[in-house]
């Protein structure tokens, strides 16, 4: 049974797994169109992980009595201004796109995660592990693309910065707009130490921003 | 380590692991542009379980020493020729795209491991395993679709027709030129029963008609 207090739990699992539902179709049309054999079957395996996660996600919802669409339904949409303002031009923004927005919403909703009970932190944290090879799947293929082609890795590092806007402001938008996010965000900013009043939404910021620049970093784009 | 008696098992597992990451991708594409959020998550779903029977095809090489990528690559492009002839002008024809080729070549991959010793058949039967109701998952979403609008259902039929063509032409040609696949189809036919010899390729391409029809009627299309 959802009860008053699972609310922000069933809204961070709704969004993460609204986003995994989002990236999956993004990163399984990737396994099309791969530079080789190799790449095609990293976008596969790590699509299929993606999947993973997102029915770890829908069965935080299901254990409390909502079912998969439900859980996501409220999020319908919440995309579809952040896609039209990232087409993708070639398969390689398409494949950037996919890594800044799924590393950018991870660590958000992991940040927020920490606003809930530990029980509950470690459901949502467990669904969205993912071992560090697979992330490093999809990275190696752009550090070898970009280290091969220097006017690649400039044009990806302009464009990973207009993802990475989209995103930020996506997640502005959406801790503006969805109490149960907001009130996840207070929590996690408050138990994030120091004496000072903290503004959650800036601090959230901060640190989603330095998540991306280590990302970037990773991939040897300038961030 | 790869013995000479491996290799029709080698080149089945390759060949339907290849034919997964292609349909992967058309499915995972097809979670994009769903008619509605019911319908993407069960693109989803099935999605991922197709990547789940990939991972268990590559496994069956992997424990004869065989990467992964070492197992589909003799079949790298083999699906080109049949994706220029069959490319779908609306979301409708590609989810029929996917229903119908995978399908038939499950249904092929199925017919030949009964040419393989039982162990080995059991393990590429058992890697493309599917719940019923996963398939279901799919078909009823075609099927609400064309009962609500006939015209769409046949086109549909129409389409089907089609895909089926190419999907039984590109059957023959791999019956033809891959030497482990047309052994295994020998000896399955030869086990089907009946005293008179069989032409292998002609009783392959008869079942392979016959599920087919079965699966259109599934949808109520027109085979």
């Amino acid at each position: 049974m959802t009860t008053p207090e699972d609310a922000p739990l069933l809204e961070l699992a709704g969004l993460a797994a609204y986003v995994r539902l989002g990236l999956f179709g993004l990163v399984g049309a990737h396994t099309l169109g791969a530079p080789d054999l190799e790449a095609a079957h990293r976008m596969m395996t790590v699509a299929v992980r993606v999947g993973e996660q997102q029915q770890k996600l829908l069965a935080i919802g299901a254990e409390r009595g909502v079912e998969p669409v439900e859980l996501m339904r409220p999020f319908l949409g919440v995309l579809d201004s952040f896609d039209a303002r990232t087409v993708q031009s070639t398969w390689w923004e398409g494949l950037l796109k996919g890594i800044v927005g799924h590393g950018v919403s991870s660590d958000l909703c992991r940040l927020l995660a920490r606003g809930l009970p530990d029980d509950d932190e470690a459901a949502v944290v467990g669904a969205m592990t993912y071992e560090a090879d697979e992330s490093d799947r999809v990275t190696s293929v752009v550090r070898a693309a970009t280290d091969a082609d220097p006017r690649l890795g400039s044009r990806l590092a302009l464009w990973g910065r207009r993802v990475v806007g989209e995103s930020l402001s996506l997640c502005q938008e959406l801790l503006a707009t969805r109490p149960g996010l907001a009130e996840l965000a207070r929590r996690a900013a408050a138990a994030s130490g120091g004496d000072a009043p903290v503004d959650a939404v800036a601090w959230a910021m901060s640190e989603l921003t330095a998540e991306h620049t280590r990302r970037m970093d990773r991939m040897g784009l300038a961030a």
